[in-house]
C-alpha cells in the first residue's frame, strides 16, 4: 500500500534546524527524510560557524606567536599561507558534514539531494539536484529552509572584490585591503580576522556602535581595542557609492555631512540576512508570513496543518542554536514527545578577540524598561588565571534585579567568554540569584571565578576587586 | 583605653584562606589584621596554582607553534628561554601578591610580616620577620596556615637536582630528565610542562592510575594521552634508593619484582601535603586535631573559644578555592553575616593538556554506593568547535541517578575543561537535573555545547552522537 512510503516527516532544509530535527524525530522511530540542496549542515557547519572558527583559529594562532617572546619563547619568520588556512577551515567543515551524514544514516533519516517543494500538504516534490524528480508522501513537513545574505543595495558578488561572508570563506588571496560593511558578528569575526594577518581593514556601520545589539560599555570596549589592533573603525557612518574597478573597490564613507573616499582591494558586505522561501512551497499554499518570515504557533505549526516551520525562517535572532532548539521542540512537540516549548533565553557570542558572549538584555535595554537594576563587574586582571594567560582585557557584567536579585542580563567581554557564558545561561534558566552564584565553589585558578566574582560584585562581596 | 586596639580578628596565614578571610571581615567593618611570615597570596599564589598556570601557558604556547602549520601556519627555529619561561611566571605571581596587598589596604586589613603564633587565646604575637616582637589584641583569630610539601622520606630538597614544586618553580636551568614521582594534579602538570619543553619525563606513581582520585576512564585517556606525547608513565610502581651523585640522581623503580634502575638529572617530589602548623600557637592551647590537622565545627570553631581554623589546616581535599570559601563562611559566622557552611561540593582540575576537571563522585565510587545510574558521554570529537580548535580529544561524562536524575558526578577531559567544569558545579549546587541542561540553549559552536550533549545522552538524546 501506499501507507508503506509515506514519511511521518519530511525536513526541507539540512541546517542546524533542519538536520536536529531530522535526527530527532529518527530517534523517536519515526519514518523521516531531510532534503538539501547543497549539504547537510546548512549555512551554519558550511558557510558560517564553523568554518570561521576555524579561519579565527589560525589568525589567533598567528597573533600569539607574533608575541611569543611574551611567553619566553622565541621564533623566526613566523608567516602563514592564506590558502592553506582558507583550505584547513573547509577540512573542518567537510568532516563535519559528513559527520551529519553518518548520524542521518545511525538514526534512519533518509537524505535526499536537492530542493525541496511542497506541491500540496503532505507532498514534497524534489526539484533539481541529484534526486530531482523525486515525490515524497508525508504526514507532516517541516520548513528549515532559513536564511541567506542580505544583498547589498547595487552590489554584484563576484567572490574576489566584492563578497559576503560565504564568498570570504573561500577566497583564494587575502586581500591587501578590505571595506567591511556592518559592525554585526559576521562584520566583527572578519574585521579581526583580516586585520590579524594584516590586511587593512576598515570596518563601518550605520549605527553608534560596534555589535549593536551588544551591550553599550562592552561594544565601545570592543571598539577601542579593536582600534589598538590596527583596524580602522567608523561608526553612524554609512557606505554610498561603491563601484568596483579594475583595481579594487572604491566606495564613500558618509558620516553627517562628511563624505570620504576609500578604495579597497575588495568589500565585504555583513548586513545581515533574508528569510530563504524560494521554490519552498507551491502559490497555492498559503502560509502566513510577517515580513518574509514564516508565522508559527507555540507548537511551530504554521496556519497549514501539517506544515510546520523552525530555525531562522521563523525569524530572529538567526543563530544556529537557538533554530536547532525549536526543530527540536517542534519535533518533540509533533510526535507526543513532550509540550514543545518556544525560545526564552539565548546566548549570543562573537568570537574575536577579545570574544564576546551576553544572554539576556542590555543594561540600556533595562534601563528603559524602569526597573531598578544592580550592576556587579569584575575585570579580568583582577583574574590570576586571566593574568597568567595574558589575558587580561575584559570583563564580567551581571545585572540583576534591584528587588528579587533576578538576573536580567550578563555580558562578558574577554577570553573564553563564548564558554563562559554557559553558567549564566543555566542560570537564568534556572532563575538562580547571584547569590547563588556567588555560593557555589569555582575551581582556582580559572576565568569563571570572574563569573562568581562578578555575582558578588551584586552583593558588594566580590573579593578580589 | 587598650580596647581600641583590640582586633576583631587577627589572621594567621595570608593564602587563599588567609587573605580572603581577612579581606571579607574587612567589607563587614571590622577591626582585622593578617599576619604571614612570607607575602601574601600563599603557596597558591607564589608557590602552586598560579604560576604553574603560567609555566604551563608557555608549554602550550611552544607545542602549538611546533604545530603551527596545523593551522596554514608557518615559523623557522620555535625555541624557548628556560629562564625567561620561569621569570615571567614569578612575575605573574608577583603582580598577583601586589594585587592582594593593593585589596588589603583597600579593606583596611592591617598586614604584618611575620610568623603568628597564640600565646594565650586572644593574643597573637609575631614572632620572626619584619614585624617580630609586635603583639595583636584579638576578640578572635582564624588560624589558616596551609600546608606544606610531604618530604620524600630520605630526600634532601637541595632546588636543582632534588625539588619539589616549590624548587621547580624557580629553577634556573631545564633539567634533560626527570623523574616525577607522584601523578597526582601537580606531578601531572609538571610532567606536561617539562615534556612539553622537550625534558625527558618519567612518571611515577604508587597506585593504579594517573591522577587517582579522578574517574578510571578519564585517567586511563589521561595517561594514554600522555605515553603518546612522549611521558614515561609507570603505574603501581614505588621509587625507591633514590641517590644524588654528582652527574644526577639514581633511583629505583619497583613494580613488584621488578626493579628497575634509573638515572635523571633531576627529581621532583609531588607525593602530597602535611600539615603547616609549626609554631602556630602556644603548647599550652590544646586544639582538637585529626592527624595533625586542626578540627572544626559547622561554623569553623575549633574547641578552644574564639580560634577558628579555615583552609588546607582543617584537611583534604587541599583545594585553594575550598579554602577560600571555608574562610569566607567561618568569617560571616563570626560576624553575624550569615549561616556559615560547610564545603559539600568542589570541583577539582589539573591544569595539563588535555585538561582534568570534575566534580561530585566517580563512577568507580557510585558504583560501589550501589546507587543505579545512568551515563551520558559526549566525545569531543563530535563537537564543532573542537573540531575547528585541533582539539578533539576527550569527551564530557554525566553520570545521574537512574532514579531521579540527581547529577551524581561529572568528569570532563579535554580542551578547557577547567572552565566548562563551572557550569556543571553550578547545576549541582541548584540539584539541577541533566533534563534542565539539556533543555537549556548552550551558544554555537562551542565547547559548553558537550555539556548539553552529554546531559541529553543520559536521556539518549543528543543529537550529535
Amino acid at each position: 500500500m501506499a501507507e508503506t512510503n509515506e514519511y511521518d516527516l519530511v525536513v526541507i532544509g539540512g541546517g542546524p534546524a533542519g538536520y536536529a530535527g531530522a535526527i530527532r524525530a529518527g530517534q523517536l522511530g519515526k519514518k523521516v527524510a531531510c532534503v538539501e540542496m547543497e549539504r547537510p549542515g546548512g549555512t551554519c557547519l558550511n558557510w558560517g560557524c564553523i568554518p570561521s572558527k576555524a579561519l579565527l583559529k589560525s589568525a589567533e594562532l598567528y597573533q600569539k606567536m607574533l608575541h611569543a617572546a611574551d611567553f619566553g619563547l622565541s621564533t623566526e619568520s613566523v608567516g602563514f599561507d592564506f590558502e592553506k588556512i582558507v583550505s584547513r577551515s573547509r577540512n573542518v567543515a567537510d568532516q563535519m558534514a559528513n559527520g551529519i551524514e553518518f548520524l542521518f544514516k545511525k538514526n534512519k533519516v533518509d537524505y535526499f539531494r536537492g530542493t525541496g517543494h511542497i506541491n500540496v500538504p503532505g507532498m514534497v516534490e524534489i526539484k533539481d539536484g541529484l534526486d530531482k524528480g523525486k515525490f515524497l508522501k508525508t504526514k507532516n513537513t517541516l520548513l528549515a529552509t532559513g536564511c541567506k545574505m542580505r544583498p547589498f543595495p547595487g552590489l554584484k558578488l563576484d567572490g574576489e572584490r566584492v563578497m559576503t561572508s560565504r564568498e570570504a570563506l573561500v577566497q583564494k588571496k587575502q586581500p591587501d585591503s578590505v571595506l567591511i560593511i556592518g559592525a554585526g558578528a559576521i562584520g566583527v569575526e572578519f574585521a579581526y580576522f583580516y586585520n590579524a594577518l594584516g590586511t587593512d581593514v576598515t570596518l563601518v556601520e550605520v549605527l553608534d556602535q560596534v555589535l549593536p545589539v551588544e551591550d553599550e560599555e562592552v561594544a565601545k570596549l570592543l571598539g577601542r581595542s579593536f582600534k589598538k589592533q590596527g583596524v580602522s573603525v567608523h561608526l553612524g557612518t554609512k557606505v554610498d557609492n561603491v563601484k568596483t574597478t579594475k583595481g579594487g573597490v572604491t566606495a564613500d564613507l558618509v558620516k553627517g555631512d562628511k563624505v570620504t573616499p576609500i578604495k579597497v582591494d575588495a568589500v565585504l558586505s555583513a548586513i545581515g540576512v533574508i528569510p530563504n522561501l524560494e521554490g519552498a512551497f507551491s502559490s497555492k499554499i498559503k502560509l502566513d508570513q510577517d515580513r518574509g518570515y514564516l508565522t508559527v504557533n507555540d507548537r511551530y505549526a504554521t496556519n497549514v496543518a501539517g506544515i510546520y516551520a523552525a530555525g531562522d525562517i521563523i525569524g530572529p535572532p538567526w543563530l544556529a542554536h537557538v533554530a536547532t532548539y525549536e526543530a527540536i521542540q517542534a519535533v518533540n512537540g509533533m510526535f507526543g514527545a513532550g509540550e514543545p516549548k518556544r525560545v526564552g533565553l539565548f546566548p549570543g557570542c562573537t568570537y574575536c578577540l577579545p570574544q564576546v558572549a551576553s544572554i539576556g538584555k542590555t543594561e540600556q535595554a533595562i534601563k528603559e524598561s524602569g526597573v531598578p537594576y544592580k550592576i556587579g563587574k569584575f575585570p579580568f586582571a583582577a583574574s590570576g588565571k586571566a593574568v597568567a594567560s595574558n589575558a587580561s582585557e575584559g570583563f564580567v557584567k551581571v545585572i540583576s534585579a534591584e528587588t528579587d536579585g533576578e538576573i536580567l542580563g550578563v555580558h562578558i567581554i574577554g577570553a573564553d567568554a563564548t564558554e563562559l557564558i554557559a553558567e549564566y545561561a543555566l542560570a537564568m534558566e534556572l532563575e538562580a540569584t547571584p547569590h547563588e552564584i556567588h555560593e557555589t565553589i569555582h575551581a582556582h585558578p580559572t576565568l569563571s571565578e570572574a563569573l562568581m566574582e562578578a555575582a558578588a560584585a551584586t552583593e558588594n562581596q566580590a573579593i578580589h576587586i
